[in-house]
Order: C-alpha cells, then structure tokens, then sequence
C-alpha cells in the first residue's frame, strides 16, 4: 500500500469531491463565505468532520470568519488535481460507454475524451461527439499515440481483465472499471471501481432504518 | 437531520456496500473466513476502520478467529436492506437511462426495475428488457400503479427538479438522482447523488500525489 493512501483515506478523497461540489454551488449562488457547518449539512456529514478532512492538507479558513468559498473550492480543487487536464480513454462503447462519452462532468472536471475502443466491427469506425471509435486490437499504439493518462472499463465482465492488462501494458496507471469484478494489476496501477449500485444500497438503508 | 444518520455515517454505510462486495468476492473464491486485515486490504481502508464499521451494528466475528464470510456478508446484507426487494423507477430513458436497465448488478442486489418513464413520444410505448416505456405526464398514477419505492432521475438537468417533484408528490422517498445538480425534496425524502465523476477525481488525486 502506498504511503499517501495510509495518510488520507480514500473516503477522505471522496468526501473532497463531494466539498468541492458544493462549494460549486455556493459561488453560482454568488456565496462568498460558508462555514464548515454549512458544508456538513449539504454533504450529510458532521461540521468536525469537514474540518478534520481539511486539516489535513494545510489551513484553509479563518476561526470564526468561515471559509472563502473561491479559496477554498481552488484549493480542494488542487489537491485533487483538478486543476490539470487529464486525457481519457473510454474501453467499451456500450450504454455505459456511450452515456460516459455524453457526461459534461468530465470536461468541466477537466476529464478530456480522447480515445474510444471497441472491439466491435459494428462499431469501429463511427464517431461519437466528433471522435471516431478505434479497434482495441491496437489499443497500445492508440493509447500511447493519444497520450492516455487514464482508462475507462465499461466492456462486459468476461473481457474486463483481458482489457486491464492490455492497458498496463500500454504503460496505463490509472483505471476507471466499470465492470462489477475486481480485475488484477501490477501494484504501480490504481484502478477504481465504480459501482453504480452503491448510492442505492445507502437508498435501501435508509428505507429499511428510519 | 435524522437520528440515524448522525449515528451512522454515508462514509461508513458507502463502506458497508464495499465489504459487502469483497465479501461476495471471497464467497466465490470459496474462502470460508477473513480477517478485517484482508478486507481493508481490498477495500483500500484500514483494518481498524472495517472492526470500527461493522461494530456499530453488533458483534460479528470472533476474536482471532477472523469472520465467516458466508454469515458476515448476510449480517451486512440485512444493515444495507438488501435482503429485500425494492421496486424501482427510472425516469429519463437516455443513454444513461439505458445503461442502467441493463446493469445486472441491481437485480442482483434487490433492486428490481418495474417502471420506465419519459416525455418523449418516440420513447413512449418501446419496451427495453421488456418492459414498457410510460409517459412521464401520468407519473403520479404508474408510480402508484407500480408500488415504486425507489426513483432514478436520469433526465436532462433542466427537467430534474421538476422530476423531483413529481416524484415527491407520488410519495416516493428515496430518490437516486444523476442530474449533476442539487435537488430540493422535503425532508421525508432522501436524496443521493450520483457523480460518476468522483472516482474519476480519486485517480486524478492518485497521480497529482504518487
């Protein structure tokens, strides 16, 4: 395990993201301060807990003054490399895929699209939003060609290893999976899971203990 | 703010949702007990974390002994509810929309899809899976009709709050919104965002901070 990960947790990560969301949406309504109390009531978690994640990555507010919503949101925004441009990669342009290629969030999150693969000879050769679909057979020189720093999973179950290694193979370090599997890779590579089911599971607990 | 969720955290029941998977994972590989060391170790947290966790909801494993992964996986099933079956909507039959009728993972965990809806008359009466898309203006009466406890909003930004509505109106009280917007709801009614985003920004934070 890798030393940054034992010092911030990745629901610390992902809390940062949902901090930086919300201050999103306190500068559209033209909010230039919050307090870490109007933090945690929007994103359900405790006022101390939105400190202490803070805290972990320098001063940001001042005691009492609350916190600059600009300021911050850049900030936060650094730490999670936002404030760079990354380029992406979508495997798989199934509904998954296609739905991902169609998603503002990316770009505005600085997530750029620049290469699509299928397998599919249906598909190879189309375009989607002005980029064309390539075949994954030569996934490497298209990966290396568009300089990918990250890729997206969304191919079936039974090819999503298969898919994985060709992309460390490719020199990938960063991986999206869409495909509800744990996939194997060399411990240089990051691979997330995106699990559309958990959001509803939190749904289901809710239902089942208020 | 409800009792339960000062009690128990999104963080830790997200987390929940995570061991539950890693739990299937082991079931599968037909490994009978695990320690909290291998579960943080997959799930990217510490052990102390997973014992923290599961020990809000009672005592589960045996001291040296690691849990039984058969036995944990249903105690964490019955937390989550998903030891029930839930009716779901999902409203907006895009691209998004489509992926998820076809994701397998929900049927699997109990969340069974019994209603399309959207205001699109090239949608309106074309079946996906076999079931048939509804107009969207008769909302109220199929949620009812259906027994729907569950929403997903899918639909255009534009049209979410209206959406939300709707839905609120029809007495739903569980909404899983991908919008990427905030929706007001009144406070019997629970909202989670989806931001696909946000594992996105994990990997970016990943390769700003190696």
């Amino acid at each position: 395990m890798r030393e940054h990960r034992k010092k911030i947790s990745d629901s610390t990560i992902n809390r940062l993201s949902k901090y930086f969301r919300t201050l999103e949406r306190f500068i559209n309504q033209q909010i230039e301060t919050v307090s870490s109390d109007e933090i945690a009531e929007i994103d359900g978690v405790t006022s101390a807990q939105v400190r202490k994640d803070l805290s972990f990555f320098g001063t940001f507010g001042k005691r009492g003054l609350g916190y600059n919503t600009e300021k911050l949101k850049s900030n936060i925004g650094a730490i999670l490399g936002l404030n760079k441009k990354w380029n992406v990669a979508v495997i798989g342009i199934g509904n998954i895929g296609t739905a991902l290629i169609d998603y503002e969030e990316f770009k505005k999150q600085g997530f750029l699209i620049k290469l699509l693969l299928d397998n599919d000879n249906r598909k190879i050769g189309k375009k989607i939003k002005g980029l064309e679909i390539k075949d994954s057979s030569k996934a490497i020189k298209y990966i290396r060609d568009a300089k990918i720093q990250i890729a997206i999973i969304a191919v079936p179950s039974k090819f999503a290893q298969g898919v994985a290694n060709t992309l460390t193979d490719a020199g990938i370090e960063a991986i999206l999976n869409f495909a509800p599997l744990r996939i194997k890779v060399p411990p240089n590579v990051m691979v997330k899971n995106e699990n559309m089911s958990i959001e509803l599971e939190a749904l289901s607990y809710f239902l089942t203990n208020r």
